[in-house]
């Protein structure tokens, strides 16, 4: 029961990351297969990395079908429908922080189940969760989005760490996921609705004497 | 006899792909190592990337001496020869779309021989041909090449798909692997001398209103 | 007594690049988290890209806390005070080469102990050594500074190269590992003294001609 809605979750995330790719390919005027390529990235590399990271090998979307045709439909999708999807822009990012949630929660579990420690767990989680969106933004020729702006990697690692810490507490993991899933979407969404940002550090010395 | 011809092609296609990669670095006015380094990327980094996703770890180029000295050497004779080279540019791009072929094929088959499924051969195929040119390009400052424009990627993909569908009609190994090498092979000269272009989706609405 | 040696230059090394990785981010104005992540990118990046390729995951910086957490304190820390060590930036160069030296006899020991050959045991080296610094860069939207400037990734290759030569001469472990490291740290402190850079090559015909 417990893995079966985990199932539909990730696949639920896997195509909402789909689709915030596939829509950033066609902003950057990529042609129909990069479309679904930066689709298939965002959906699924942020996966591949931490697999490889933690030695789950091969990688989950080379052996199960599902992620990377979810991906190609919705990037199929997404390249016919873009300024509808577009129009709909609010929904696709209240789905993006349940992704980030489910992804987040995902990673440290699977560390989890391969007898990794806490460190590796958060790392995992993280690395699931947003290692996507860094991929679709390097390949734009963009600084990544996580690292200058938005409460986004910020939401991920703190329920990361929640997650450790109610494990730690011998909370029983169904639930600890369901917590951890469910904290970091609404953190997420705060701080969307109350543009939460993170400080910025003082220009350095010499920058500052020009 | 076949694995002595797939290891000739195999040597051959990393050489070829060094070069590309060898003049980018010379073009980008990279130093002597630099030229070299992006020799070795082109040339050996898009099978890392695959092995690395596939579990054949360590990697191929970490075991076996002759790709990593094939690049270096490779670099080296473009350094010094990089405006006789690009005064050959035609022959290049030809020896490319075998090189594309070959590493298809090949990493298609590694996967194969490892008991990954059909989806994990296609992106095997592709990423091992395709991803030392992305590389190359994300170290350019570059949108990937084969995101935005060419029939390359393409040729690749539909190369890998028709290995996995002449593998289920249980055709000879060694046979496949050469139609699927000479398919992808004419499919992308075809591609050059007609300029076969995939669409680009229309603008999102917001950006039109503009 | 060797190998805990070893781990207390591993932990210096892993500090000093997460310093210059969180300067980085805080002259490209990043955020609180974006400064920690250059940090850990840095520090621990190029160690997990050689533990991926070399086949040793989960990486170690997964396993061990200490790695991750040097990183995080180091990143808060140049956060507060980055004017106050930029204004020493002398001193941090001088440790940097330190620690390139360690990396590199870390990341070739590390191949050589997993039974991989000379070939690997470079590439180990030399990755594990600027694969942090080069995400760095690449996350900065910059052409990695390897690449185009610099005698640093070549004090890395030399060094590794003699410690696979010293090793097939049956020098000791820890003697090879202490020369190597010494070696590297001293031809990139001269190379910074005295201005050492490769060659450029002539630009390619074609570009010659415009």
């Amino acid at each position: 029961m417990h893995s079966e809605w985990i199932y539909v979750l990730d696949i639920f995330g896997t195509v909402i990351f789909a689709i915030t790719g596939a829509v950033k390919g066609v902003r950057n005027r990529l042609d129909f297969l990069g479309v679904i390529v930066f689709a298939i990235t965002v959906g699924c590399a942020g996966g591949m990395v931490r697999d490889c990271l933690i030695g789950a090998t091969p990688v989950a979307s080379f052996l199960n079908t599902s992620y990377l045709v979810a991906c190609i439909i919705t990037g199929v999708f997404v390249f016919f429908l873009a300024p509808w999807i577009v129009g709909r822009w609010r929904i696709i990012l209240i789905c993006d922080a349940i992704g980030l949630g489910v992804f987040t929660a995902l990673g440290a579990e699977k560390a989890m189940s391969l007898g990794i420690g806490p460190v590796g767990q958060i790392f995992a989680g993280v690395i699931g969760a947003v290692g996507g969106g860094v991929l679709r933004d390097v390949f734009s020729k963009e600084v990544p989005a996580v690292l200058t702006s938005d409460f986004y990697a910020s939401a991920s690692i703190i329920g990361a760490v929640i997650f450790v810490i109610l494990n730690k507490l011998n909370v029983q993991e169904p639930i600890n996921f369901t917590i951890t899933m469910v904290f970091i979407t609404v953190l997420r969404l705060c701080a969307m609705h109350y543009h939460i940002h993170l400080p910025v550090a003082r220009m350095v010395g010499e920058e500052k004497r020009k």
